[in-house]
């Protein structure tokens, strides 16, 4: 059945809250912030998708405009369950994000993420998706953990 | 009289809106983000501080900790009425601001700006300020028209 994207929905919560914390990559406060996002989220604050990976939920993404900006927009959460990484679910989800965003007018997408060291697999997902690097804030996070941040421009595709 | 910087409230509302549209820096739509956001910062959302000189009201900024950070800030709007520029009331309010995030346990603030040509007023104030420049997302606002990250440490103080 392999990979597939779709729309998330209120009976998808759990299964985002086991994701986010089965991923090892969020505290409790980070998951929590998530949780609530996905909520408003279902309320129309922010978009989100969902990615299935043989018919079983595997990850998801919580992104959205940027408020004062004429085309920009947030690429705020994307999370994949550990049980299923390799499988290209991450990459799909983004890819189809960009899609998302750019049908809806968008052109370019920023993210910001962690400088840390456990973090390097995540800042290479970006980079090898042509996400460039524009901004680093020291310490941003707590002491040692700099905030990093990725904007990529979204091409016209035909 | 000269220059005093001290907490707002709801009545500040009309000269707040005042100034901001005044300044002529911000469009309609940048002085009702920043209006929603002094209404939540009286609910508590974020904090506020004004600036008075010889009396009357001159400015205002909009500041608040940055979720899922230990000690970083955002200085999310500071704006003085064009009639009292020059008289030293936006440096009293930045330099109040970043005393009251210090006493609040605050180390760093980030300021995002525009990088246009006639934001060069605000980006030297800042520089001027001590507030390093930490990133540049080109076009974020709109074509032409970056934004400019700037990140201060806030020194211990006796």
């Amino acid at each position: 059945m392999g990979v597939l994207v779709r729309s998330v929905s209120a009976a998808d919560r759990d299964a985002i809250e086991a994701a986010l914390t089965r991923s090892g990559a969020f505290s409790e406060t980070e998951v929590q912030v998530a949780l609530d996002m996905v909520d408003a989220g279902l309320k129309g604050d922010y978009d989100l998708l969902a990615v299935e990976v043989d018919g079983q939920f595997a990850g998801y993404a919580c992104f959205g405009k940027a408020t004062l900006t004429l085309d920009s927009w947030y690429l705020y959460w994307i999370c994949v369950h550990p049980d299923v990484q390799g499988r290209g679910a991450g990459r799909a989800l983004q890819t189809r994000v960009e899609q998302y965003i750019r049908e809806h007018g968008g052109k370019r997408l920023i993210v910001e993420t962690s400088g840390r060291r456990d973090y390097e697999r995540a800042r290479h997902f970006y980079e090898s998706a042509g996400f460039n690097l524009v901004g680093r804030l020291p310490d941003f996070y707590r002491p040692g953990d700099d905030c990093v941040i990725y904007s990529k421009l979204l091409e016209e595709r035909g």
